[in-house]
C-alpha cells in the first residue's frame, strides 16, 4: 500500500473537485501535499470538459444548493464515460430534505466508484434510521457493533456497485467482498478541524488515480490521513487546534513509504 | 462568565451559519475550537429545517448577494419561532446600496436577538452619518466619545429589541439597560487577520446557546476572542500575521475558566 | 522599489477583489499582511459602487461561472472610469470553453491595466498553442526560451495595452517597452500552496495603488512574494507545506525595505 504514495507523487494526477465552500482551500492544499494537482469547478458549463482533463473526480455535498446537483451529475457521468474514478461524499445526508433528495439522486444516477461518509450519512443512504447532528454523525447512530456496520456496508456496496467507506473510530472500507478496517487515527482528527473528511476525499481520489483496486486505494488514503493525524497530534498536543490543522498538512506533505508503514494498522478481511 | 466556557464544551451546541465565503472556514473551525459544532448552509430550501436542528444561528452579510437575503430571513424567522438566539452581523453596511438595503431589511424583519458590528455599521443602522472603509470602520466614525457610543447603542438596542454589540478599542455590549464594556484585545486582532469579527459571531452564538442573558453571553464571547488575541500576540509577536492567525485558533481551543478569568477586563454598567 | 512597501503600509489602499472561492481567505489575509485593506464582492449590484470606494481592483477567474462575468466587467469598467488600476488573472484559460470564452471577453472589454498569468494562460491569450494542466502551466508550454517568452509578452502588452506579467521560474513583467525579470523564488512557492498566484494579484493591486508605473509596481509585488517564499522555505523546510503556507503570510507581514533589498534580484531591460 505504501507504494501508492510514491506513485501519486510521480504521476501527479489532476483531481477535479465539485465541493463545498467551507473546506475548499484545505482540499486544494491537501491535494498538493500528497503530490497531486487540484482543480475546483462549479459551473455546469465546464464540468464535463474538466472531467475529461482529470484523473479523478470528487463530488462533495457540504454546501449543496439546487443548482449544483446538475453540474455534479454532469461531471460524474463524464468521469464514468472516461473511466476515471469518482468519489461521492453525501455530507449531511439525513439532515434536510434538500440533502436527502440530493444524496439519493446523486447516488442513484452518478455511477460513482466510491461512496464515503460518516455512519449517519451511510445509514441514511442504506435506508436505515439515521439521526445526524448537522454534518456530524450522531451518537445514536454509533451504537451498532462494528460487525453490524461491516455487514451494512458490504450490502450497500453490492447494491450500489461502489466501494463503501465509513469513517469513524474504526474506518470500514469494502467493495462488498474484501473489507479493510483502518485502526489508525484519533478523536482530534474528527473534532478539532472542519473538513478532515473532505480532505480525505481528495486523498482517496489521488490514490484511486494510480490504483485500480479502489477499495485498497481508498483504505490507503484513509490510513494516510489517520497516520498524519496521529503524528500531528503528537507534535502539537500542547499547542491547540490551529497548530494541529497546519500539522496535518505538514505530515501529508512529508508522508512516504517509511512514515506510513511504521504506523499503519489495517486489517484485511476476505469475504 | 467563565462558567459559560465549560457549558459550551459540555453541551456542544449546533450553530447554523449563513455567512460569507471569505472567512467561512475560520468560522467553522473556531466553532469547533470553543467546543460547539458548526453547520454552514446557503440554500433557502434547507434554511428553516437546519435552524430547527440547531441551537443558534449566525447571519453574516460579508459577501451578500440578492439571493441570499431570503434564505437569511427564512432561517432567522425559523430560529425566532423555535426560540433559539440569532446573531446578525451587517458586514459592510454603509458601503453600497445593496448592503444598505439588505442590512435594513434583515434588521427590520429578522427578529434577531443580537446585532453585532463595527462602529460604522452600527452608526449606519442607527440612522447616523457613517462612512465605512469597505468592511472596516472608518476613522471618521470613531471620533465620538465612548459615552456617546454607549448611549447610541442603548437607544438602538431598545428600538430594535436586540442586544447591540459594537466592536472596537473598547467593545460595547448592551441590551438597552445593562451595558458591558470589554477592555481586552489589541489592534492586531482587528488588523492582522480577516474575519476576527466573523469568528466572534460564532463564539457569540455558542455562548448564547447556553446562557439566556444574551448581553452577558455576547460580552463573554467577545472577551474570549480578545483574551485569545492577547495571548496569541504575546506568543507570536516576532513571527508575523500567519502565525498570529493560527495562534488565535489555538488559544480559543485551550480557553478555559482559568485562562479567561486571569485576564478578562469587563466593566458592567447598570442602567 | 523597496520604498513602495512603506508607501503601501502608509496609505493602506482598499483593494476590491472579485475572485475565486478557493483562495479568497488567503487573498484577504495577504492584502492585510502587506498593509492594504481587502474587500471581497460578487454581486453585480454593488460591483461598480465598491470600485468607486477602492484604490485597485483584482479580477480572478479561478472558479468562474457565467453569472460572474458581468459583475467582473461592471467592476472593471468602473475601475477604468475612476482611473484606478485593475489586474486580470485568467486562471485556467485554455482549460475549458467557458474559461476560454470568459478570458477572451474579459480581456477584450475590461480595459485592464495588468494581465497576469502562468505561461499556459498567457500563451492561450496570445493566440499561441497552449495545453494547460487544469489551473497550472503544462510542461509543454514551458519549452520556449526565456527570450521567446519575453518577446511574446512584449507583443501582447502592446496589443492589449496592459502590463503583461508571466509567472514562472523567471518571472517576466513588461509594458511592451521596459521589461523586468524577477529571479527570486523557488518551486515550493508554485507547488506547495494553492493560491500563491492569487495572493500575488493582491500584492500587485496594492503596489499599483501607490505607484503609477505599473510594470515597476507589478515587478516589485511579484518579487515581494518570491522573497517571502525564499525566507519561508528556509524557515520551514523540515516542517512541511502547512508551515510553509503560514510562513508566507508571516514573511509578507514583516516585509520591509531591508528584508526586500537584501535579497531582491530583478533585472531591468530597456526596450
Amino acid at each position: 500500500m505504501q507504494n501508492l504514495i510514491a506513485k501519486v507523487r510521480e504521476q501527479k494526477p489532476l483531481v477535479q473537485h465539485i465541493t463545498n465552500f467551507v473546506t475548499m482551500n484545505d482540499c486544494a492544499n491537501i491535494t498538493l501535499a500528497i503530490g497531486a494537482s487540484p482543480i475546483m469547478t462549479h459551473d455546469e458549463g465546464e464540468a464535463a470538459e474538466i472531467a475529461n482533463l482529470s484523473s479523478a473526480l470528487v463530488i462533495n455535498m457540504g454546501t449543496v444548493n439546487e443548482n449544483d446537483i446538475s453540474a455534479m451529475l454532469t461531471a460524474a457521468l463524464a468521469a464514468d464515460k472516461k473511466g476515471i474514478p469518482s468519489i461521492f461524499d453525501p455530507v449531511g445526508a439525513g439532515a434536510s430534505k434538500l440533502r436527502n433528495a440530493s444524496a439519493k439522486k446523486l447516488l442513484a444516477e452518478g455511477r460513482f466508484k466510491i461512496l464515503k461518509g460518516n455512519i449517519s450519512e451511510i445509514r441514511f443512504l442504506a435506508g436505515l434510521s439515521a439521526s445526524t447532528k448537522g454534518v456530524d454523525a450522531s451518537d445514536a447512530d454509533q451504537k451498532d457493533s462494528l460487525q453490524d456496520n461491516i455487514e451494512m456496508a458490504k450490502k450497500l456496496a453490492l447494491e450500489t456497485r461502489t466501494v463503501v467507506a465509513i469513517t469513524g473510530e474504526t474506518d470500514i472500507i469494502t467493495d462488498g467482498k474484501k473489507t479493510y478496517l483502518v485502526k489508525n487515527g484519533n478523536k482530534t482528527l474528527g473534532g478539532a478541524v472542519s473538513g478532515t473528511g473532505c480532505m480525505c476525499n481528495s486523498l482517496i481520489a489521488a490514490f484511486c488515480s494510480v490504483e485500480k483496486d479502489y477499495a485498497k486505494a481508498a483504505a490507503t488514503a484513509i490510513a494516510c490521513m489517520c497516520v498524519a493525524g496521529e503524528i500531528a497530534l503528537e507534535n502539537t498536543k500542547d499547542k491547540g487546534y490551529g497548530s494541529f490543522h497546519i500539522a496535518l498538512h505538514d505530515e501529508i506533505s512529508k508522508m512516504n513509504a517509511f512514515t506510513f508503514s511504521d504506523r499503519v494498522k489495517i486489517d484485511e478481511i476476505q469475504n
